[in-house]
C-alpha cells in the first residue's frame, strides 16, 4: 500500500503527527516510545518540514506534556503541540466568551490569560476528581442560566483506564450537561473540523500541502480529511486490521509506522 | 367538563393519586397542603373505596415521606404509596437482580431485603451528595464489566430546585452512565406502565376500575391511560391551560381539584 513514489507524497510542506499511538504508547508508567519514532522526528526537522503535533490530550498543560515526551527522546517543543485547552482559548477569543472552567487541575494554566469574570460559557475538560456534585451543580447553573447555554467540551471520549481501574471520560459529563440544559455542546479536538483548522495555522501550511499521519481511522485520517488534508494511518497503536475496511474512511496510505511514512515523504522531498 | 353524571365516574373500584400538585404543593419549608385535599382523602376511605398513592418521590422512605404527609393532615399508611425504590425492588426480585445501589442515603433502607451481593445490575436515584466522581466510576466499572449491562433508574428527571439553588435530578447521572456504557437504562417511575402496574397491584383493581388522578398531562393522565384506566387531570400543581390543547394527551375529565373529582366519584358510587 505505502509503494514509494505514489502521489500522495508529493508536494508536502507540513505534518501533523498524532501523538499517542504514533510517537509513543501509554502505559501504566507514562508510556513508550515506538521504535525508531523518535528518529523519525529528527529526520522531519532535519528536513526543513514543518512538524505539529494534534493531540486530544487534556490531562496535563502542554509544558507538562512536552517534558514527558522529551525524556522519552522527542525532539519537541511547547509551540508544536496543538490540544484541545488552547484550541478552546483561540474560540474563547474569538467570539468574546468569558469561561466558567470545570477541568483539570493541571489544564488550568492553559486558561491564565482567559478573562473569566462574570462566565458566559462553560468549558469542559477531564476534570477527574474535580467532577463532584457540587462543581457539576455550579457548571449546570451557570448554563441554565444564560439565555442561549455554550457548552465547551474538550473532547467527548467515553471512559479510559488509569492504573487504578477504568474511569468516566469527560463525554460522559458533556452527555449529563446536555441533557439537563437541552443543549448540544461544542466539542473541541479531533475529530471537529475547528481544531484540525488550529493545527494547520499553528502549522503554517494550508491543507493541500499537509499530511496527518495517525493511528486512529475516524479522529485522525477522517478528521484530517475533512479538512482537505492527505491523511496516512499508521500500523501502531490502536490500529486494528479491521480499520482497512472501514466502510466510510479510506486512508491516502496504509504505512507500518511513523519511520516507513518519513521515509517515504523524505524521498519526495 | 366535569359535570355530574358523566360515564367516566362510573364502576369504580380504586383510586390512584398523584401526590405532589394534588395533595400538596412544594416548597421551602415542605409543602402546604391543597385546601380539600385532605378531606377528600378522609371521604375516600369512609366510601369503601380503594386508594394507593402514586408517586415519582426517591429522596426519602415511604416511611418518612408518609410521616411528612399525615404531619399536613393527610390519613395515609405506607402500603398505601407507590414509590419507584419499591417498584424497582419488585422488578429485581422478578427478575433475580442483584442491585448495585447509588441512590440518597434516606431510601437505602427501601432495599434492606434486597440481595445486594456480587451486584449484576445497577440502581440510580437522585443520590445527590452520593454522586462523587468515585460512586459514579464505581458505578460505572460495575456496568462496563457486565455481560450485558443493566441500568436500572429511578425516574428520568433533568433537575429540581431547593432552596439553595437548581441541583440536576437523576435524568443527568443516568445519561452520562448510558453513554460511557452504550446501553439504554430501563426507568422505574411514572410514567413507564410498568410502574403504573405495580400501583394496580397494589391497589388490587383491575385497570378498567380504577381512576388515576393527577396534575401532570404526560406523566400522570398519560401514563395511566396507556395501562387502561382512566385518568382525570386536576387543575392543581404544575397544571398548566395549555394542558387542555395537548396534542397526544386527553384526559376522561378535568377536575378543579381532588376535592371535586371525589364530589362526583362518590355520587356515582
Amino acid at each position: 500500500m505505502a509503494e514509494r513514489g505514489r502521489g500522495w507524497a508529493r508536494a508536502v510542506r507540513g505534518l501533523l503527527l498524532d501523538v499517542s499511538g504514533v510517537l509513543y504508547d501509554s502505559g501504566a508508567d507514562g508510556g513508550v516510545p515506538i521504535a525508531g519514532s523518535a528518529e523519525a522526528v529528527r529526520r522531519i526537522k532535519a528536513s526543513g518540514l514543518k512538524l505539529q503535533l494534534c493531540t486530544n490530550e487534556t490531562q496535563a498543560t502542554r509544558e507538562n506534556f512536552v517534558r514527558k515526551l522529551r525524556a522519552m527522546g522527542f525532539d519537541v517543543s511547547v509551540a508544536q503541540v496543538t490540544a484541545p485547552a488552547p484550541a478552546a482559548c483561540r474560540l474563547l477569543r474569538e467570539r468574546g466568551l468569558r469561561p466558567h472552567l470545570l477541568v483539570h487541575d493541571d489544564l488550568v494554566p492553559e486558561f491564565a490569560e482567559i478573562n473569566k469574570t462574570n462566565p458566559n460559557c462553560v468549558v469542559l475538560g477531564d476534570a477527574a476528581e474535580n467532577f463532584t456534585y457540587a462543581n457539576l451543580n455550579k457548571a449546570f447553573r451557570l448554563l441554565i442560566g444564560m439565555e442561549k447555554p455554550v457548552l465547551i467540551s474538550l473532547g467527548k471520549g467515553r471512559y479510559y483506564k488509569e492504573t487504578d481501574g477504568l474511569k468516566l471520560d469527560v463525554g460522559a459529563y458533556m452527555k449529563a450537561l446536555e441533557y439537563a440544559c437541552d443543549v448540544q455542546a461544542e466539542v473541541v479536538g479531533k475529530p471537529a473540523k475547528r481544531f484540525f483548522e488550529s493545527a494547520l495555522a499553528e502549522l503554517g501550511v494550508p491543507p493541500e500541502q499537509a499530511i496527518m499521519i495517525g493511528d486512529d481511522i475516524v479522529n485522525d485520517v477522517g478528521g484530517a480529511q475533512q479538512c482537505g488534508m492527505r491523511a496516512l494511518q499508521v500500523r501502531t497503536g490502536k490500529y486494528r486490521p479491521s480499520d482497512e475496511n472501514h466502510p466510510e474512511v479510506k486512508p491516502d496510505a496504509y504505512v507500518n509506522n511513523l519511520a516507513e511514512a518519513v521515509d517515504i515523504i523524505l524521498q519526495e522531498l
